[in-house]
């Protein structure tokens, strides 16, 4: 039976950096959520975020943005010294212009949205915030000290945020990464070469005993409401006897995600005095 | 045997396109092209360039720029309207701060090297142009009707000129991307699965008979100077009688190259007049 890779040990010791960085601050660090829908997932993140935040010293804020003045808002925000960070939830509803994301100012992009922070971040070059979910996933291989330097590692899903720059992440960890989709063929097959699984497809039970091998450690990053039950990509019965290790949905990758924004919230505080 | 895919009627068909844009334009599309080594490949690369662009009425200018001087270099260049496209030999002598490079105008970065321009080909929003020679290797393939939507594909090599942004343009066009490395276990197994295979990695000879299998294509992007040989990474004689399709070094991705720099700069030109 695989053994299950919580992210609440990985959260409580993101949430002591965090601690570290606002100990060291002489004001509390500020960050704006904007918010396009009325989405329930959103909501539902909004105010998981700013439980978190709040518990931490951190001030957040949200505002509801009308159709077409993302980009107003942004350059407002971007302008207003005494806000540190800023996260646009994501899908945008339709009509809005998603170019607008590309308008934050890196140093406050703590969701690693734009075109420039995922640039710097594929190229390793200047100060960026990675996209939290990704960094989310690479905290908790690094706390289970899962060996990433060689190892075989599968991502489903190629989304902005997570797929794509994750795979980033991971090929500079001398990991070598496929990314799939929903057009690659035998993706079961094709995953289950992977010594570490990432599904982040938003599809509930895709990954089953097929998609997994012995010894293969799976991060489950996909989330989905079901029937008011909260589900990830991987149908457990199936595939945890098989895996050497699952992280949980709730209880794995989400938790932590919440925690490295409120330390990138933190840390854009701080370079904003020190940098 | 394997069918040659050979570069030139690509390249043709690209240089007609070139001479289409060039035609509407009322002045001559003017390329900067900085070199900081004396490098032999790099300069054997500058004067291949300046012939070719010669020959279609772009005006390409070469600089040689001192360690230090790369930023202000390109800021100058930023402000002078006449130049429209600028390209930067690398790799950068070690002290040159690679971070210059981030400092080129998206505008005017033919050969798509900056933070900025990597960052909208990895989000696909706004304007930019892809790194030339990962645009040639989409062209050779466009070209012999290569079906690209559910193929495997193999890179080998995580460059920002080649394998990082080729795979991203690669899964746009729903390929199923592995980017290999030197940290690669197993490499010829890895590529013996890929139903085009894309190695990238300068290494003559590497691709043998045991990274190939019937049918598979490979688009040879290595290129190296031995002996005043030029080089390959596909060793043919191994190779070529197994896999279903390969482009020659030299006579393949090289001369496609080329013709993506210059049709780029026609069409910065172009952008400068009617954008």
């Amino acid at each position: 039976m695989a053994e299950l890779l919580y992210g609440a040990p990985v959260a409580e010791m993101i949430r002591r950096e965090t601690e570290k960085i606002i100990s060291g601050l002489s004001f509390a660090p500020r960050m704006a959520i904007l918010r396009m829908s009325e989405d329930a997932s959103q909501l539902a993140y909004e105010q998981a975020v700013k439980k978190y935040c709040a518990g931490l010293g951190i001030e957040a804020e949200s505002r509801f943005v009308p159709i077409g003045a993302l980009r107003q808002t942004v350059e407002d925000i971007n302008r207003q010294s005494s806000v540190h960070g800023c996260m646009i939830l994501c899908p945008l509803p339709e009509g809005e212009d998603s170019a607008a994301l590309d308008a934050l100012a890196p140093e406050k992009d703590i969701d690693g949205a734009s075109a420039l922070s995922l640039g710097r971040l594929f190229t390793g070059r200047g100060e960026f915030f990675a996209p939290c979910t990704a960094e989310a996933c690479l905290e908790l291989i690094d706390y289970y000290k899962i060996e990433l330097a060689g190892a075989r590692v599968c991502v489903i899903g190629r989304s902005l945020a997570v797929g794509k720059p994750l795979a980033a992440m991971l090929e500079r960890r001398n990991a070598t990464v496929t990314i799939c989709s929903r057009s690659t063929r035998e993706l079961a097959a094709v995953c289950r070469q992977a010594d570490i699984l990432i599904p982040a497809a938003g599809a509930p039970g895709l990954v089953d005993t097929g998609f997994t091998c012995p010894g293969q450690v799976i991060i489950d990053v996909g989330i989905s409401s079901v029937g008011g039950k909260t589900l990830g990509d991987v149908d457990m019965e199936s595939a945890a006897p098989v895996a050497g290790a699952v992280s949980p949905v709730p209880g794995g990758v989400g938790s932590v995600t919440t925690a490295v924004l409120a330390k990138h919230t933190a840390l854009a505080a701080w370079k904003e005095v020190h940098l």
